[in-house]
């Protein structure tokens, strides 16, 4: 029987949204970003142990908003890196010591805190994938035409070909811990690419136009709207 | 001196929304969409003659909302065809009969009558952009990491390569007066696409995400977000 993890990437400093607080922590319907997001993953059959990677110098201040909000769903803290990369590893040296002896029955969500809106079935199928594939990702495709190139020089693409990737992306977590043994590269956009530098397959799960990242102001409001 | 056009393609009937109404019709604050999309062009520097594209069925309906909301700004009115081609080939042989003598000094833009939101100064830039080009369109890159192909197989590429394409796009009138005389292809998924054909490049306006669409029905209360 599978294990399942969820890793909830919520390490961002806010700087790109007219605020002093980071966007997880911004309200949307009267509760925190990340409290929703973690209900979310409560909500999926594939219930997940949930890890939430914070800043550090915001751990107080999430302990505080707990209290306030009075959230009791359980989850681990751990703390956020510099990068993506090094939030997503200080996330997984936890599973791994958790689960050193059972690595090959765990499966990994990893999931921006900021995509409250993510459905739990949608999370269930992330999770159900891994039992065909070793690493996924949840990606839409465009809802325009697209075009490839540079502004002066560019060719137009048929748009069922371009994914738009989002997460959960989930992966075994063998292949997780080899993949973070690397050295971080530039071209790490995303944990998929972590992993598909090895050259393991990226397998890709049909997702949902709703599952938006809140990161400028009017992402909240259309969150809202969303939720209604 | 140039003179400028606009077709406004508002051909649509509605069957992606839950309303037996097209679209272009619903009310955005208060008033339909059709109506705030042409509003744009007329607070544009470059002051396009407004050309609006309607399906037959719906000539009389517009006659109606025009009085009931006192719509008084001139436009003239042209009847679509069974495709986005036959609806903009129906404007510009509107504009061919009017500039016949005069073609070479006519910018055309076509725009979706579902874009209510683009901005006056970005019409101002895409006819602007006339004068060194003979085919633009606006597009935005992606906010996310983007893949391309098949679920399963894909590859990451550079987010910064890849554009969705809005409108408008502007043409200089000979080049699509050229273009029109193709057959209809499959492969035209929008105007550009039918220019590019020729072989003609199509250069890319970086554009606005705020100008969207209105396909879906949560598509107006975001616009009724951005409108405030």
């Amino acid at each position: 029987m599978r294990k399942n993890y969820v890793i909830i990437v919520a390490g961002g400093s806010g700087s790109r949204m007219n605020s002093d607080l980071p966007k997880q922590f911004l309200l949307l319907a009267g509760k925190p970003v990340l409290m929703h997001t973690i209900e979310r993953f409560t909500r999926a059959t594939s219930n997940p142990k949930i890890i939430v990677v914070l800043n550090e110098s915001l751990l107080n201040y999430w302990k505080i908003l707990g209290k306030e909000h009075h959230f009791e769903i359980p989850h681990a803290v751990v703390k956020g890196g510099n990068s993506r990369f090094q939030s997503v590893k200080n996330g997984l040296e936890k599973i791994f010591q958790l689960e050193a002896d059972n690595l090959e029955q765990v499966g990994i969500a990893i999931h921006d805190g900021a995509r409250p809106l993510i459905s739990p079935n949608l999370i269930d199928d992330c999770f159900d994938a891994l039992y065909e594939h070793q690493a996924t990702v949840v990606a839409v495709q465009s809802t325009n035409s697209v075009r490839i190139g540079s502004v002066s020089e560019s060719e137009s693409i048929d748009r069922d070909s371009v994914w738009m990737i989002q997460t959960p992306q989930t992966f075994s977590a063998q292949v997780l811990k080899e993949a973070f043994l690397q050295s971080e590269l530039a071209s790490f956009t995303d944990d998929a690419s972590v992993v598909e530098k090895l050259g393991y397959p990226i397998h890709i799960i049909p997702g949902d136009h709703k599952n938006i990242k809140i990161t400028f102001e009017d992402d909240l409001k259309i969150a809202q709207l969303y939720l209604q």
